[in-house]
This record gives C-alpha cells, structure tokens and sequence, in this order.
C-alpha cells in the first residue's frame, strides 16, 4: 500500500511497498536503483523477455525478484520500460491482474499512441495509467548500463490523463521526484509536437546525412576528412535504429509536418545560396548563433541553480 | 634562408629564420606558438588589422614584433591565417615585397577561391603559393585561444598547385609537421568537394534547424525540453556567422550540390514515413549507425596507433 499524501509543507514524496517494472534495462534499471538507493521502496520486482537479462538486473542490485505479469497484483506502482511498440501487449498481459489500488506509468518517448494504446488495453481501467516521458539516457544500454543518478535533474513529462485522479498523478510524480527528476506536465499531443521537432526530426536528420555520405563510391575519403563538428552532428546517429524506427512511426504525423517545415526552410536558405545573398546567409546564421548561444546560458544558469539548491559548489 | 633539405632518413624538417603570419587569433596563433615550442622558428612576425589584437598577441609571446606587408621581404614563409574573404586583398598588398626564396600558404577553409584569388593577386609569383587547410579548431578564438597543442595529430589538407616547387611544398608540409599535424594531399576541387559534404553542409543544415525552432511563436517551450542529442547536433550553429557566411558563398557550387543530394534523401525517408514503412526506415537508420560506428572505430585505432609512437600510455 502506499502512503497516505500529507498536507505539511513541503509535501513529503510517498514511498513504495511493491514496484514491478517491465524491462530493466537502462530506463527501468535507472528508475529502480534510484528509488532503491533513496529508500522509496522495499521490494523491485522485473518482468521482461529475456531470463537471462532478468538475472544479471538481479545479480546487479536492481532488481530483488524476477516476477510475470501476474506480479502486478498487489503492486502500489508499475512501469512499463520496454520499447513502446511492445506497450500496448504488455498493458493487456497486465490488465487482468491489475487491482483498484495500483498506478501504472509508462517511460516512452512518444505519448499520443501510448495513450491510445492504453485505452485500448486497459478499458476500465484507463484511470490508473499515467504517461509519462523521462528526458534522459546514455548510449550505453542494459542492466549494465543502469545508474541510480541518471534522472537527477532530469525532466520527466507526465501527460495525465482527464481520468487520472490527482492520486495517481501524485504516485508516479513521487516516484520520479525520488529519483532527483523535475515534474513537467503537459498534453499528450503537444509533448508529441515538442518532442517531433527538438529530438525526433533531429534523429532523422542525422541519420540521413550520415546514410547519405556512406552510400557514395567515395565514403572513405569523406569520412576520413570529417572532424569533431560531423562526429557531435550525427552522434545521434549511433542510436538503435530499432527503437527510432518505432519512434518515428509512432509520431508520424507530428514528425512529417516537422520535416516539411524543416525542406522548408532548407529552400529559403537554398535560395540565398543560389542568389549568393550573403546578407541573408549571415542574418540566418545569426539569428541561429544567438538562439543557441542563448538557449545553452539559461541551461547553465538552471544548473547552478540547481547545484546551489543541493548545496554543492 | 631556409636549412637546406636533406637525404638522410628521417628526413630532418626544415626549420625558420622569419615567419611572418597574417592573423595572429586562434589559427595563426597556434602555428606560432607550436614552430616556436618546436624550436622551430628563430622570428615570428604579426600582421593584422587591428593593432590592439596584435599587441596582446605579443604581449603573450606568439609574435616577437608586429609587421606589416612589407615584412615578408626576406622571410622563409608567410601564413595567411586572415578570414578567406581577405585573402586576395592581402595578397595584393604582399605580393611587391614578395622575394623570390619566399613561400606563401593559407590556412582557409575553401581552396577553390583562395587559387583562383591567389592567382589573380600574385600573377606570376603563384609558384610561391603553397594552399593549405588545418582541420582543426576550437569554439573559442582571438590570440587568447591559441594552444601549442592545437593541431598535434591533426590533418593538414595541401592542395598544391601544378607551378609549385617540390622544394615549396616541402616548406609549408615542414612547418605543419613542426606543429605535429599529417599532411594529406587533395585537389582544390576535390578539397571543396569533400568539405562541403562533411562540414560546410552540416554546418548549414544545423543553422536551418536551430533557425527553424528560434522563429516559432512557442520557441521557450521547445527550447526548454531540447536535450543532450540536440545541444551536440546543434554545437556548430554557435560558429561564427561571418566565417559560415564566406565559407557558404565561397563554396556555393559544392555545396548547392550537396545540399541537393541531401534534400533527396530527405524525400526518400519522407515516402517512407508517409507509407509507414518501418522496415524501410529501420534499414537506413541501421546503415548509417553502422557506418558511423565504423568510422568512430578507425577514429579510435589511429589514435590509439598515434599515442603508441608517441610513447604514451
């Protein structure tokens, strides 16, 4: 059972009996070892497809039990850190066995179909699930990969539900808010824009110039002259291929009219070029320097904020 | 006098009585200080437009006097390390002092334009003309930016023209070498080829996006939920945008090119989103992580390789 809200100022962050979570790679592992190591829970069960990964998460720490769907019974909280294709069979596994007093969240980069998947699962039972989107990760990936500060200072998006009760928004915003994360609320719909034009679009813009290059008679030369600025360009483009081939086609709609807006501007630009209208080059590029240069002072100004809150140096 | 080369195995780098460097911030400076730690260089001259920026290159021992045009009479080389657009400005001005056993090299980022200028500035001095590109740089710049270290293990591209000398060539491959670059050997045109496909276009294609996003209406909201991949996708929209602005108008042709080849792959990925191809998709993405990941290895063998010559752990 979990604890009750308190009105003393400031709220304490309810704690956790029983947390199941489905996939414990580097999200799910992260999340669990976070809460482990503030305290928040006493028992971590795992549920995914592979005993094998299931073991090493156990002989890691992160996991105190390898458990089934049929492990949510009971549960005070359940997240769903699996790739989001899978979300929707994994939330009807669970929904039999899903009790009145258990919240589920989920850890997907996209909401919209993660909501539509969920209604669709979980019927009823559509109160007790709140989405949510952790804005953090590594390259690396599996158990192995886990580490309890990941989300410290991180975003976690919840888009609520117009069913969820403040409760069940409150469980999962706790369970974040102990793994060091800030709660940002938003729609569905508007986080899948958002997110469509600062990570989806860019994603696929990096891996279609680095496919663009390879593809060439001359890949070898090319590649042998790209430097530090190509290398930070197309880092995103080391990422699973599997997981942005189901991001991408999760978000489509908002993700095309990101592009289009995107080929847009490119013909602006493309027209500077062929009426060699430097001026206008210049302005462009200017106006994007100051965007940036402004963008990276308010990120830096947020985390000395946030050091000096914590006491640090 | 240059020290005359030798047959002897390794051949012993020529080493420098006067250099005279037009531009003494980041890219001039750097050479200067690397020739000098070297011990390379017995007088490194200045040259700027701005006498303020050249008494403080001084006053940090890059330069040991501060010149003018005329002081390449009589010094064994001249780096011109000025924006490109300047070049065949300053080498009008240099080229009535230019002596017959002087060398001159360039360090811009384009060689099409920089032979074309140097053609038409220096007329049947071009022998002397030895085009050259440093790959490397820094985000910051000016005298106070320049590193010794800087181009150590760094390509410099020659693109040697057919009027120069071996004796020329081996001039400016001696100095880079002093400063611990490789030399690598392009055409002019193939040099322009290759950069507008690995830096000129990704240059401007992260211009476009950081643009793009800027000029919403809900900029602050996409901006506060950018993360990591996008802050190393957009890191060479904080360059300079004059330097981007004669480096895109200077290579147009190349680019426009690029920029063409690059808008198809957009096409193709977008009929590919738009039939919800996922397997598609996944093939391309899978491509290019792979190629990346290739390339990143190489990156880290010929490290590993240089840092095993140089003795080091």
């Amino acid at each position: 059972m979990l604890s009750p809200m308190q009105s003393a100022s400031p709220t304490p962050l309810q704690s956790f009996n029983r947390i199941v979570v489905f996939g414990v790679g580097l999200i799910g592992g992260s999340f669990a070892l976070a809460l482990k190591q503030a305290n928040a829970v006493k028992q971590v069960i795992g549920v995914g497809r592979r005993a094998e990964t299931l073991q090493r998460a156990q002989s890691l720490g992160i996991i105190d039990e390898i458990g089934d769907a049929t492990s949510v019974s009971g549960a005070d909280l359940v997240l769903i850190a699996a790739p989001v294709a899978q979300t929707e069979a994994l939330l009807r596994e669970l929904a039999p066995h899903l009790q009145f007093g258990t919240v589920v969240t989920d850890a997907g980069s996209t909401k919209g179909d993660v909501v539509q998947a969920a209604r669709a699962a979980l019927g009823d039972k559509i109160a007790q699930f709140v989405p949510g989107h952790p804005i953090a990760g590594r390259e690396q990936n599996g158990p192995e990969a886990a580490l309890p500060e990941l989300y410290r200072g991180k975003k976690v998006v919840l888009t609520a539900l117009p069913e969820n009760s403040s409760y069940s928004i409150s469980t999962v915003a706790s369970a974040w808010q102990h793994c060091g994360a800030q709660i940002h609320h938003l729609g569905a719909d508007e986080h899948d824009a958002v997110f469509a034009a600062v990570s989806h679009l860019p994603h696929l813009l990096a891996y279609a110039l680095v496919d663009d290059i390879a593809a060439r008679d001359n890949a070898d030369l090319l590649f042998q002259y790209a430097a530090s600025g190509f290398r930070d360009f197309t880092r995103i483009a080391g990422s699973s291929p599997e997981m942005w081939r189901d991001i991408s086609l999760a978000n489509r709609a908002a993700l095309l009219a990101e592009l289009d807006a995107y080929t847009a501007q490119l013909s602006t630009l493309r027209a500077m070029l062929v009426a060699s209208d430097g001026a206008a080059l210049e302005h462009v590029y200017a106006r994007a320097q100051s965007a940036r240069q402004a963008w990276i002072a308010a990120i830096e100004a947020a985390e000395q904020a946030r050091t000096y809150q914590q006491g640090g140096d």
